[in-house]
């Protein structure tokens, strides 16, 4: 049998067992409420959409946008035949999108996102308060859509839905690598696609100042190396995020990370400069001076002026990682600090946060602010955004300030879906009172860039971002199924690359590179070893390759999946077997062939995934890793082997094969296997 | 063996017989003259860059793209490693970019881009008179690169290059579907790869006005459906052309095929009004009227405009496909057309162009017309863009006029890379003297876009048009073994993915549309199947499916790829095998290997295939072609064993064989079988 029909095979017979309301529907994220109904709503050519009471011209774009997105499951070669797009106003249709009214102007943190969503046999009715609203329900009917081979469908259902946190993020660094606008826009799609409400966009740091200002033109002229957002292009994405009900906050992070404003602007500086742009990474001397009026003159202009591009009542500062080290070694600042009983630089950006504040306010925005914002005193007003995580959080919700969590959620991290998933805002045993937890506003999926750019960014950032907008959306009760959430996101993960995501095609496209011939079969090698991997994390990769901003980020790292199907298939599928290696139970059979499957397809490879390694340096660095993949892969077959007939294996055999995965486990072409953890398990369990 | 690894081992040992040149580069398109030395120059992160004599903003611009390319192969996962991006002046460097000057503010058709690159084992010498041409020899460094397991390098060769037309274009059609800004800027970067020079922007249809216009506003506020390209755009994108040495020539057709224009200014046409925008695709009626002044009044100020945007000194305005049909019907032009003593509408069609090109000139440009602008009388200057093939070029040459290719090479007639490549300007066999060959110009593939969008587009533009830039720029007598350029092709298809084209990673995302699953095992039946299929021509298609501006693009049709490999190839193996079938020798035992390796893969996916054709509508039709391929991959098997071992067939093998091909002809599903002519020879040649 061949590898491909083999796994086709595996494919639709080891499915999890489901309830009914699983097998019916691929939501992601799952709504508050629902209930399946019995029949089907057909999907046509005839398909007719209606706003009975309220619309708008922003409600008119989503209405279009899902049948854009309908159409792709009614085409067929026999005819033109696409679904009309004219929206009636009548009470009938076969989609009913009845909306109250328009939300607020400017998108609000309390903007109503709730909808109710009924399709029966003979038409569908969405009921919503406000125009976001209907964009959730909407993106909900995209998700219902099932086909046969004869027609498109939606089963009959009842769904009551609202979120469970009204902060549901997603945070890109724009300024460690730029990300140009087509990329932000389509990232945008990808949030509208899982409910996602707040794109956080991070704009300037030490290795780039990436927004236009009018007033303080060398920001840009200086420090961008010309990659940065012109003022039209900010007001374009604003709009474009509106359209699809997500905010915009800014992040203009200070006083650390802040050397790139100093090359055109060096008087802003606790150091003498001149400064370049920062190549490194990792955290820099360089800091806003706190101590001169003209640094408060510089960004009341500033923030004022950005405060009328970003519409969004939140304002991020930054606030993070300012070491203290120039303001120490700055004569003048030490001064100041005495002279105004500053005992420490802690001390000394408490006083630039305390002028800072007004400023944001007087423009009348509320401030965010990372962890180190917190201090005695501080207003009550301002957000503090975790990223030390989960206890900073509760630290800081203790005291009374509202939160938003990040830590659990960097995506650079290059954690599994499920570890992102499983992380809660509130935990189901946190210690905070029902008021304290009120202050807890959501959390955000990071995506810091030292290691991502406009190519790879997507891949690191989908499909993990929807498990986590599942985890800010769902009902705690209802998201602990990590089986059943793996495979939703599976579905969930096609229709984030149908608005445009390339977050599964980079990895061919990346893969190719490496190659001087099209041919799918020459290929092949590559995607049989790059399913057997994952990226080291973000840490883990700073400290063995030593990265800088000129990095050239088309490794084969680069080009591999975070959390590749293998990691939890086989994590999965060895827990199964090892329940009961040998009875003869269908589970216990289809999992241990499963299994075996996967371990000969890459023991079976090995040859040539070794042969094409050394056509090319860049390659040839992993040909350790293949190595040991194919070591592997033959004790696992020797594991499940010996486990499957109560065959004992040789003297000796597990020692050494503990000693050959110890051997793994080291660092080597920063990439690390999938399956470290179960075939660990796995040799354990052989007596 | 699995089906990767024979495919892989086919690919190693199948190829075809090589010259030494062959078997050291992948240059395409070849130079006019390559010799070959001795030894190889490294290509490491110490590779350094100088440009000794004349430099500019553009020319440093191309060397830091170079740059970015060559470190593609220098990338490991051991350090931070990237070439430097300083540009030195010092009078040696590993590559020496030694240009004259920058050649002319708008580069001219006369613009010199010939080169000579010289890479010794110590260093590589680049020669040129201009900045374009340095572009070009950029461009074949960048193909020189190979690599082993542990080295990056450039073999050492001396290249002497020059172009063999002047006008080497890619036409695009935004009318019919708008192209986005960012897919015409990669297909410029594909453009800049395979050395071609003119990109012909087709920016008015009776499906969309494309250009803002400033003067007149209406015509993209109406005519557009909100999809054009403001006037920053196109500056944007001639700049972006220009810094890649492509001229942009723009085309505003008319008097035909200005539906569109009419919906914001009725005045212009001979109809009565009101208009729509057309949504239905072939010839239209509407056409601009030719006997009012307020007409050229209109064109006077329109192409003031234009000409200002674009400063091309030509100038394309269409002029093909006016029927004729609303002059006949108005009154007025009826009887303007009797006072002028003008007999049909073909002689009011010259009387229109008659007064359209003093307008033109005024603005101080060349005016470019299909081969529907020829006529008795008109200027010398006009060049001649023939779409109706090569005898009409022929015409017009002789006639004196300059002339362009177009017809053998438009893409939505879905022919192979093959056919484009044999169609030659000025075939071997021509009967025009030199003097008047002189005339040709050189040719455009032209990218019509009925059934193209900004998704499918890369797809149907590339790799093919790099076989017609090499039939450009490659002297005719170097460039006749279409196998060696299929083998070249291979090659640089994958660079211009690297530059951005998603031509090879669109079929896998548009078949996972398909899919509810991201397994790439699910997705390994449909890829199989499409790898035997091409999409039917252009006029097949709009035959078969009436299609219009509405018709959703995301059929089977729509994903697979125009002329892959398995078209040429198994017709290169299928000829190789029928040679010698009963000997013995390598090339017969590999070729019939090969060839049973491909239909055995069709075979045996074929359950796979037609359980994932019947999961829905959109690709159930495909049914009947799914069983015809495994049909015929057993027919094609039965023949191969009766040739091989000199086996009779049973009695009515043949004509049974032959009518299964014969039924397989017929139309199905948009798509068509890859093999049919070489099964046809194959099973003819069965005694």
């Amino acid at each position: 049998m061949t590898l491909s029909k083999t796994l086709l095979l595996l494919t639709m017979t080891i499915l999890p067992l489901q309830t009914p309301a699983q097998i019916q529907t691929t939501l992601l994220p799952l709504p508050a409420k629902l209930t399946l109904d019995a029949g089907q709503l057909p999907l046509t050519t005839a398909f007719t959409v209606a706003t009975p009471h309220f619309h708008d011209a922003r409600l008119n774009a989503a209405i279009l946008r899902t049948l854009h997105d309908l159409n792709r499951h009614v085409a067929t070669p026999d005819a033109p035949t696409a679904i009309s797009t004219e929206i009636l106003t009548t009470p009938t249709a076969t989609l009913l999108v009845d909306v109250t009214g328009p939300g607020q102007p400017i998108q609000s943190i309390d903007e109503s996102e709730s909808y109710t969503l009924t399709i029966t046999p003979t038409a569908a009715t969405l009921h919503a308060a406000t125009t976001v609203g209907a964009m959730r329900g909407l993106t909900t009917l995209e998700q219902l859509v099932q086909t046969d081979s004869t027609h498109a469908f939606f089963t009959a259902i009842h769904i009551e839905d609202t979120p469970r946190f009204r902060w549901r993020g997603l945070h890109i660094d724009a300024g460690r690598h730029f990300i140009p606008v087509e990329v932000i826009k389509r990232n945008l799609d990808g949030m509208a696609a899982v409910k996602l409400n707040v794109f956080h966009w991070h704009l300037s740091e030490d290795q780039g100042f990436r927004v236009e200002s009018k007033l303080f033109p060398r920001l840009t002229a200086l420090g961008s190396d010309g990659l940065f957002y012109t003022q039209n292009q900010v007001r374009d994405i604003v709009a474009y995020a509106y359209a699809r009900g997500i905010r915009v906050v800014p992040e203009f992070d200070m006083p650390g990370h802040t050397r790139a404003w100093f090359v055109g602007y060096p008087d802003l500086a606790s150091g003498p400069g001149p400064y370049t742009i920062r190549r490194e990474f990792g955290i820099d001397d360089a800091a806003i001076d706190p101590t001169r009026d003209s640094t408060y003159k510089f960004l009341d202009a500033f923030i004022g002026e950005m405060a009328g591009l970003f519409p969004d009542p939140y304002f991020h500062v930054g606030g993070d990682e300012s070491n203290g080290k120039q303001w120490k070694a700055n004569p003048r600042i030490v001064t100041f600090m005495r002279s105004h009983n500053l005992k420490d630089t802690d001390a000394l950006q408490v006083y630039f946060n305390q002028r800072l504040l007004p400023i944001v306010q007087k423009y009348k925005k509320h401030m965010v602010g990372w962890d180190e914002v917190l201090h005695p005193g501080l207003p009550k007003d301002v957000v503090i955004q975790s990223w030390r995580g989960t206890r900073a959080l509760v630290e800081s919700t203790t005291l009374g300030y509202q939160g938003i969590l990040s830590q659990p959620y960097y995506l650079d991290g290059m954690k599994s879906s499920k570890e992102n998933y499983l992380a809660d805002p509130i935990p189901i045993d946190t210690t905070l009172t029902p008021a304290q937890q009120a202050f807890i506003l959501g959390g955000e999926a990071c995506m810091w860039a030292e290691h991502v750019n406009a190519i790879t960014i997507d891949s690191r950032i989908w499909p993990r971002t929807a498990a986590i907008a599942e985890r800010f959306w769902s009902p705690q009760a209802s998201t602990t199924d990590v089986d059943d959430m793996y495979r939703r996101l599976d579905a969930q993960s096609i229709r984030l690359e149908a608005v445009g995501l390339t977050h599964l095609s980079h990895e061919a496209v990346a893969l190719r590179r490496f190659l001087s011939t099209d041919n799918p079969q020459a290929l092949a090698p590559l995607t049989t070893f790059a399913s057997a991997l994952e990226p080291i994390s973000f840490g883990e990769r700073y400290r063995q390759q030593h990265t800088n901003q000129f990095t050239p980020l088309n490794s084969l790292v680069d080009a591999i999946r975070p959390d590749p199907p293998s990691r939890h298939e086989i994590a999965r599928l060895t827990r199964l077997f090892l329940t009961a290696p040998t009875l003869n139970g269908p589970d216990s059979i289809q999992a241990r062939a499963a299994l075996e499957t996967y371990y000969k397809a890459w023991l079976a490879a090995s040859p040539a995934i070794q042969s094409t390694l050394t056509t090319s340096p860049a390659l040839n660095a992993a040909l350790p890793r293949a190595r040991q993949l194919a070591t592997l892969s033959t004790i696992a077959l020797e594991a499940i082997h010996s486990l499957s007939t109560s065959t004992p294996p040789p003297t000796g055999w597990k020692q050494q094969s503990l000693a050959t995965l110890e051997a793994a486990k080291k660092p080597s072409a920063l990439v690390r296997l999938t399956f470290i953890a179960p075939l660990t398990d796995l040799i354990n369990a052989v007596p």
